[in-house]
């Protein structure tokens, strides 16, 4: 891709540098950039996932952090553990807001439940045993499910060695498949978390924002056995001994420094067909947007003067919030860019290279055409059934999930359908149980009555006949109609009490079937063509896996051909991006740019002493007095706080390990800036920009605000 | 001063590479320097003022201009020929907002009374002839009489040659003097102006600030008498042909490229002593910002609900927060500076150099203790009088000038007062006439009870005798004894109406003796204490130019010593800046660089469509259709508007040529940034920047907003 985009886009060859979120076993394919960029280290040495470092790299499931001692000491985001400091936190000690620090180990606290380290232990390739001989004759929904039967297959045999997960990542969209065995570490303890006002310093305000100040670190540790292995909390666990941790650098880190993020990004798109950019930014993301602002509307609306309601739909508030702020930046980005006119230059000479010979040709040429046949397929159907899926009330959603549940535990748990087996019974429960808190009949109504309009809207054909009969929709339904029919729905379900919802979960097949419940009896009403349409879905997708494999297989024989090494798109696996430390020649504003530094003074600076701005007072006082300790830069003529980077970072990456060119530890990357976002689709090096808490911020507010001496003698700072 | 700085303040040799407002012949001298930063001409060729690019240079008397055609089209800023535009402005045609473009020389109107351009055509050193062997024996008064002499013979000599203005400047506090002649053209007018929305976009919101998307350009044209002479107006004279033009830069002006900016810098402070340095900024301009901010209050308090005054002191509310702005802007950075340390390092340098040597000691020892002790009485003198100046009332300050006007009138033109010469006479007479637009008794009154109660609150010893007597004022006075004393004055006084202010004008020593106007009795009973105190003042100012030249001859060669070159404080003579295009690592605010160019999004993103941020409809609409024409900067992705450079300038530096390497005219210089007015007394290159129009902007706008085709051809850009 990389030199398509030099061809098309005119862009240097110094500003493409820093794009791809490499696997570890690739690096050795792009050594001489990596020695060029400035990594001292042999690129071979970061193939090996049990040496150092990357023995010292972990994921936390969503985030990624990495071993700093040889005590199971693991540092990550603020951010990352924020749920296991508001787990151990009473109203009496709100750890949020005072910060925690366990001065010895018996002080540590049990991270949230559920928390995990996992340290990956091996990747190998099993493409050809999930797609194998017999699979790969297989088309559409059989074609799937010789997949996931493979995959889980693997999964189990992996699963054999006790204490550690597995599972079955694919890449290239279907093309490679890996099989991933991690070391699960179920006892996680909080060690050290400074105050919100440093790790979460500028909240939601500046949140994917630079200039940046926001002391996003936080330490775990990992226990096990004391054989050490995989162990529930005890008292007798002890702490883990990686293969490998991370030394914090003695070297300044400077602008213009080779950096490299080692860590679990989530998912990237940048594999994807010019259709699907299209159909994504100029019909999904809008619709979304959209969708996303009238909601907060009503909810503005319909909790104006109830403070019980209002603090129900708070967690949601944010979470439309910042998703919108998300696309509605990725939208403002790709508005101001010519992306997807690169995009369909790139596929066009990617279509003229399949054209270029009969090998190609008969190669690739087929699938490259059925590829686009399946999505616009698939993307008509996502039209059609959008204003269906929005219409549907929550508690008819929860009522076909349990529903669809009880039928599943009929079966044996290997065989139930994903989301339905033994291990996602608590997640239900907890759904079920958090309904009380975030639920509430009258906001539920007026969204079903905005949602409801504009399905009710299309003309019969658009719709959905069992839907409507299941739920009473007629055509040509007034607003006073439609209002009266959704009474009539909550007049007829007792699903808005917690204890007729637990019920439900333990109810059998009998049981549902004599409820005379409205969202269960139209759960049952649908049940028949719900299966259908799942069945109809994955044909599509087994098709689509199969086309889509082929298509990244020419994609990357050509990139191949153009003598580019392709990493495949991020997908919750271990990647290394490497770049360097550097700020922006364009800011928020015109005239302005970017340093690549932040300081202390900004901190002082944006300081209000409450809400998202509550700096401590005795950090505030430091900074007054210049106590810099050993961690003032004579440039910045203060401490650095944040620093940008060209890193190729997304969602995931948060709480990785930065190192410099020798793998010392620098700082952790936490974020992007918004106009990086868009990166997750088209990776631009004039404007993509991660942001890392810098080390040296860290140890400075440990050793002269928090006085965290031990852990400071832990990492051999003191 | 160079290498004290270096070794004092461990700045890097780059760092200070731009401090310098270089005398023309001074240029060869840093050669080397000029050569390394980018100059590609010879610098000698600078030093011939008739030749180019110097014969392109000119002021407009507390502006900085050049010439740009063979025609006499001289380009400066917009804020220059302001008053210009507004006098040829109508409420029907308002040129302010609208802009003025001459299609043809016919069309071309008359630049405002008394506008001038002033072409230098010698400037020879007569310090010899200034300070003469028989000057150089006196002291005190009678040596400030005898340089005055001096002055105004060589002065009259020189202007023997018709048409041209001939002064003596002072360099190095009164070391140096030179005769500076120069044409004086007195038919000036104005070509082409930009409406005030692009001229001034940004207003005082955006003065002395940076991002900045200031049009700051415009047009006059000097014409002679068809013999080339220079002449008042008349509908016979011609364009003057000027000895050279500048021609506008073909190559782009990019990021770090060499400047240099060409013209007359006002005043500047670099050569103080520490402790003038410390009277300014820890006395001085603290209580002038007190004094400005109390004043700002009373207007308003005393204008709120008063229309016409409102409007009267309207102009001074500006200037006072103007200048508020200007002193506060040099306190703050002071404050955060260590400027009176290496000031005072620097002092003590030099006096251990001076006592290093028993010719050095004996050549300046006496004069550097001397100097020390003269500005101390002169502070002790300042502090003294400055209530009692403040609390002069101004129609007092009037009747004291024009009662002195009358006596110096008996006396032959050339031997009275500077100040109350004849050419003196038109600001007199302008001066009378504005007060019945900015004068309101209420107001006036307001101001009086402020300063006098300040003033009168002070024990008897620390007032002045004098004035207590002709104002009536006695120790221990009450507020309500104060207002009493005040209206007194006021009701016995007939200096509020404009008749009778001109009618004093015109007044004999005998009609002021007869008077029986308060303010005018009060003006006669204190003229021999004036003319007393003046004397003073003169003696104590003689004995300091002695001192201070002596001080300043040690200070050069002590520099000289150490291998620097040294330029002289600016003295509105014309001088050579030189450095680089250069954004900064620090913005605004923390985490914020600035860049080193502005572009037309910067004016989309600014305009309101009122106020300061007008910009021009079309011009807008020509932002958004992109339609940029030759004028792009591809890595900008626009047009440039402004842009930084390292540039070391002060008032009267508006309107300066900036030009590359090879001469050519890239941009106009206009503002500095807010931390950099301190560079006034204390230049750093971290720090200072100046600011310039981009002459790419200034041709975009004329040629494809404002038509000025006509002006395009005569600049051979069309």
């Amino acid at each position: 891709m990389k030199k398509t985009l030099l061809m098309l886009a005119l862009a240097s060859s110094f500003a493409i540098a820093d794009e791809g979120m490499w696997m570890p076993q690739q690096l050795p394919e792009i050594a001489d950039k990596l020695k060029t960029a400035g990594l001292a280290l042999d690129p071979a040495s970061l193939t090996k996932l049990t040496e150092f470092p990357m023995g010292a790299i972990v994921s936390l499931g969503g985030c990624s952090a990495s071993f700093v001692s040889d005590q199971g000491l693991v540092v990550t985001n603020h951010h990352c553990v924020y749920g296991s400091i508001a787990h151990n936190s009473t109203p009496e000690n709100d750890l949020l807001a005072n910060g925690f620090l366990a001065n010895s180990f018996s002080d540590e606290v049990s991270a949230a439940p559920g928390s995990r380290i996992f340290v990956t232990k091996a990747v190998d390739n099993v493409t050809d045993k999930v797609v194998d001989a017999k699979t790969a004759k297989l088309s559409g929904k059989k074609r799937l499910d010789a997949i996931e039967a493979n995959e889980k297959s693997l999964v189990a045999d992996c699963e054999q060695d006790a204490g550690h997960r597995c599972t079955v990542a694919s890449y290239y969209g279907g093309l490679e498949y890996y099989l991933i065995k991690q070391l699960e570490i179920k006892d996680v303890r909080l060690v050290h978390a400074p105050p919100s006002g440093v790790g979460k310093f500028g909240g939601d305000t500046d949140n994917w924002m630079w200039p940046r100040h926001t002391g996003d670190y936080s330490f775990y540790r990992a226990y096990v056995s004391p054989e050490g292995k995989s162990a529930d909390y005890s008292v007798d666990n002890v702490p883990y001994t990686p293969d490998y941790h991370l030394k914090i650098a003695t070297d300044a880190l400077n602008d213009g420094d080779f950096v490299m993020a080692l860590g679990y990004p989530g998912r990237t798109n940048r594999h994807r067909l010019p259709s699907e950019v299209s159909e994504t930014f100029q019909w999904s993301y809008p619709n979304t947007v959209q969708q996303f602002k009238d909601s907060l509307d009503i909810i503005a609306r319909e909790t104006a003067n109830n403070k019980d309601a209002e603090l129900k739909y708070a967690s949601r508030k944010a979470g439309l919030n910042n998703y919108m702020k998300n696309r509605q930046g990725m939208l403002d980005s790709f508005a101001n860019s010519d992306f997807l006119q690169r995009k369909t230059a790139q596929h066009q000479a990617l279509t003229q290279w399949v054209n270029s010979s009969r090998s190609n040709k008969k190669a690739y040429a087929k699938d490259l055409a059925e590829i686009e046949t399946l999505l616009k397929k698939r993307h008509e159907q996502n039209r059609a059934e959008y204003l269906l899926n929005n219409a549907t009330p929550r508690l008819l959603g929860l009522a076909r999930a349990l529903h669809r549940l009880t039928h599943e535990n009929t079966k044996p748990n290997a065989q139930r359908k994903a989301g339905y087996q033994e291990r996602d019974f608590p997640r239900y429960k907890a759904f079920i149980a958090g309904m009380e808190r975030n639920f509430d009949v009258n906001v539920e109504k007026a969204f079903d009555l905005h949602n409801l309009t504009k399905y009710a809207s299309q003309n019969k054909k658009q719709r959905n006949a069992e839907f409507d009969k299941a739920m009473g929709i007629k055509d040509n339904m007034s607003q006073q109609q439609l209002i009266a029919l959704i009474d009539s729905w909550y007049n007829a379900t007792g699903l808005t009490s917690l204890a007729n919802r637990q019920a439900l979960l333990q109810g059998s097949i009998a049981d549902y079937k004599a409820s005379n419940d409205f969202f269960v009896k139209a759960a049952i009403a649908l049940y028949k063509s719900d299966l259908k349409q799942e069945a109809a879905d994955e044909e599509l997708a087994g098709k689509i896996q199969q086309a889509y494999a082929n298509y990244m297989r020419a994609k990357i024989a050509f990139m191949q051909s153009q003598g580019e090494a392709v990493y495949p798109d991020a997908n919750s696996t271990l990647r290394v991006t490497y770049g360097n430390v550097r700020g922006r020649a364009h800011g928020n504003e015109d005239g302005n740019a970017w340093a690549p530094f932040t300081t202390l003074r900004g901190i002082s600076a944006k300081a209000t002493g409450e809400g998202e701005f509550n700096a401590p007072q005795k950090q505030l006082e430091a900074i007054a007095a210049k106590q810099f300790g050993n961690y003032k830069v004579d440039s910045l003529n203060s401490v650095p706080v944040n620093f940008l980077a060209t890193l190729d970072i997304t969602g995931g990456n948060s709480g990785s390990a930065v190192l410099n060119g020798k793998g010392e530890l620098v700082g952790l990357a936490f974020d992007g800036t918004l106009d990086s976002i868009i990166s997750d689709w088209d990776f631009n090096n004039d404007n993509t920009r991660s942001i890392q808490v810098d080390s040296r911020f860290m140890l400075w507010q440990m050793q002269h605000i928090d006085n965290a001496d031990s852990l400071l003698k832990e990492l051999n700072i003191l």
